[in-house]
């Protein structure tokens, strides 16, 4: 047998036991408010737990390992099955009834998009808004897991950058250190979160508002409880979310050395310094651009400036101002933005800045080697040399990133939407931001998207946050050879 | 010294020379027609003339070698040269009396690319028409030489997989046998050029029209002596057109191989393959929609298809029907197409074919190399395995030019062009075609854009046309460096 499916099966089991759990979790808050929802959120949970236990305790024991092959699948299916288990809220609740949009609803909060086609957010009972935002906490969760054990392992564009500047994290022993790491990270998540839930409620939001927008800010996720999304609250709240975004979209091993007040060992990594300079950089251009031209008060400006950039750069899609509104320049330049991604190793989607950096280091030191075609001139990154086949694999990963970008927008062009509104779904969909532009602008959301619109934006967003080889590796002969 | 000022003296002032003479090859036809322009063209010729010899004659004695790096200068300063005398004839009979627009108009033309900022074409005498026509056509011929003798010997982003196929051309012994492929490749062109000629000509086109398409056609340039471009003439016109478009798109060393009989050698090319399977799957796909949505006749949909797609990605620029009209699909479709280019070794610009299906190849192999990790897997074309230094100098030439892209939108925005107008405007000037999106479309010219974004986009046809990296490299300190 090539691949071995009681492994795969063992794992996929318990996923759907974590996901009945966690639906399970919103119960209280249903039972709290009284505003419906109970009795579906109860009956999914169960089915959700039961047929978990189903599949894990039929498929228990195994003699054999784990191998290469088999994580791959893992990884696709387990991200499928979260978010078709995770559609039965919203379905037993009558509150999203078609079966295309709760499934878009919920892989877009597993992949931490936070794209929603809901029109009225307001009007769902809190317990649904609260597995609403738990999806989003617990794709980030697996995200954690995917960037520190598994992408490494398999070798997935450019991760093994990241795994080198884990802490404990040696190449030679991985499995041990790999679930310390994992641990030691997930211990950050849940702490951050704590502490944006406690400062939300300090600086005025309820605690429903507070524990929903921290659940979905350090997932970099961007479900908000309201229609308005961020735009609903003040100038202090906002500076607190723009702030817990930063950390979100921040390498997590990074934020763990912060913890341990090794901020010499942060500064030295060439991926924060770019991705803090660079959304300075770009907040201050835009602020000045809203301040002269559009003509925004001054403070409200830069506040505008940096939330937008941030939201965006670091994927999570919170929306405190309309970026298409103030003058055509920005619309482009926040488009652009969406190819950015934050740092690998956080929660964020999209390219990721580390890739960037080594893509335009390299295509500086490429005009070199022109000169001196006979040297090697390999790329460093945090002063040491990256090797030719990691560099290669990085390009590789952004041409196909941009390939898969362009067919998608020609595919979105043929399902009926106009170009703008292509583009921008792609983008956001792909990158797991969550707002885009044309029709699916920042004010706007995906209801008014075709149905099969909405199924192919679905495969983007998987596509996109499982680092794009995961996905499409399983299209390809070489996976399914018994070579 | 660091460069050999002499020899590229010399070199710029005999470009100078034949820019003179090329001039004054304008006078029978201003004479002719009698429409005015006579002097203008005899002064900017002379002036030419002259300064080329003044030039040529202070430079002529030199006993060192031209080494690369005077090479990567020539090539630059060669073109702008060029495009600096070539505004004379505009300037001088007040045709087009702004110097920024004429310095657009012409290097729009030497760089083959077509886009125009004249608003009555049809107005302008026609001795300066044919100098407008003629620049292009000069263009195509310093583009012969840059692709099989200058840009190989620089190594420029796989230039090196098309001399390997040109006829009787072998690195080790280069330089007889560079001029003597040269001069077959311009004797194909020159052959073909009056081929077009005459079966224009005979189809109906008077005289001038007939030389003028010819001359603009064979450039892959797109200037037309109408307005209204291609779509003034009737449908044997544009069949002829299409024709020879096709073949400006081709590798001028697979059509001399076709001269020779040897059409064997010329289906086993995979660049060709693929040019011609996806110019008519383009065509094909385009026009069932014209036909079933837009609804147009059954021939003139398939012919308006396969005008459009061959103008765009040869990069040649003709129209002859407003492909933003018919469906918005096929807006995004005609966009992407511009980043396709034709083949390597011809007068096209843009990416080129043979740089996609490297690149696709690569990706799909990328995916296979992420399950076999340590073998050594090579992309293969022609049936050759390609060196990884030049899969990886491709791969940084398509980034490039897809990070050049990105960052001169975000500039044309700036400038004030709205989105599409910004997109459509650097995509058609890098990619040398003519017509973009937005107010630039098919139907529209550039006259409308701002000063400053006619300097720039002159600077992304420059940049476009000599493969990005010859340009770029000036940009950098490795360049001017002693070592």
């Amino acid at each position: 047998m090539r691949f071995n499916f009681k492994i795969i099966g063992n794992i996929l089991g318990l996923l759907v036991i974590i996901n009945g759990v966690f639906i399970l979790l919103c119960l209280p808050v249903s039972i709290y408010y009284k505003e419906g929802g109970l009795m579906p959120i109860l009956t999914s949970g169960i089915v959700s737990l039961l047929t978990g236990l189903l599949l894990w305790f039929t498929t228990r024991k195994t003699e054999r390992e784990l191998r290469k092959r088999d994580g791959y699948l893992i990884v696709t299916l387990g991200w499928l099955i979260m978010s078709l288990f995770g559609t039965l809220p919203y379905l037993l609740s009558g509150t999203i009834p078609s079966f295309t949009d709760a499934f878009f609803e919920t892989i877009s909060g597993f992949t931490t998009t936070g794209a929603s086609i809901l029109n009225d957010i307001e009007s769902l009972p809190k317990g649904i808004l609260f597995w609403r935002s738990l999806t989003q906490w617990i794709g980030g969760m697996g995200i954690i897991v995917l960037a520190v054990a598994i992408l490494p392992l398999l070798g997935i564009g450019g991760m093994q950058l990241f795994i080198a500047e884990a802490p404990g994290l040696k190449p030679d022993k991985l499995q041990p250190r790999i679930a310390q790491t994992a641990k030691r990270l997930w211990l950050i998540y849940f702490a951050l979160t704590l502490a944006e839930f406690v400062l939300l409620k300090i600086a005025g939001m309820n605690y429903f508002d507070a524990i929903n927008h921290a659940l979905t800010t350090m997932a970099t996720g961007g479900f908000s409880t309201k229609q308005e999304s961020m735009a609903f609250y003040g100038p202090s709240i906002q500076y607190i979310v723009i702030a817990f975004m930063f950390l979100a979209g921040t390498n997590f091993t990074l934020t763990y050395f912060g913890f341990k007040g090794n901020f010499k060992k942060i500064w030295q990594n060439e991926e924060f310094r770019v991705y803090l300079i660079l959304v300075l950089l770009l907040s201050f251009i835009i602020g000045s651009v809203i301040y002269l031209v559009a003509g925004s008060p001054l403070e409200q400006a830069f506040r505008d400036a940096l939330f937008q950039v941030i939201s965006i750069v670091t994927t999570t899609g919170f929306v405190s101002a309309d970026y298409t509104s103030w003058v055509p320049f920005l619309t482009i330049l926040f488009f652009m933005m969406m190819f950015l991604g934050g740092s690998a190793g956080s929660t964020a989607g999209g390219v990721k800045i580390v890739r960037h950096v080594l893509l335009l280091k390299n295509g500086i030191l490429e005009l070199k080697r022109q000169i001196h075609p006979a040297a090697v001139i390999p790329v460093r990154l945090n002063k040491r040399a990256v090797s030719q086949d990691i560099t290669f694999n990085v390009l590789a990963f952004i041409m196909i990133y941009l390939t898969v970008t362009v067919v998608s927008t020609v595919v979105m062009g043929m399902l009926g939407n106009d170009f703008l509104t292509s583009l921008g779904s792609v983008a956001t969909s792909l990158g797991n931001i969550g707002p885009g532009i044309g029709s699916v602008g920042p004010l706007d959301n995906f209801s008014a998207i075709p149905s099969g619109g909405k199924w192919f934006l679905s495969f983007l967003m998987l596509l996109g946050r499982l680092e794009l080889f995961t996905v499409l590796i399983l299209f390809t002969p070489y996976f399914w050879n018994r070579s």
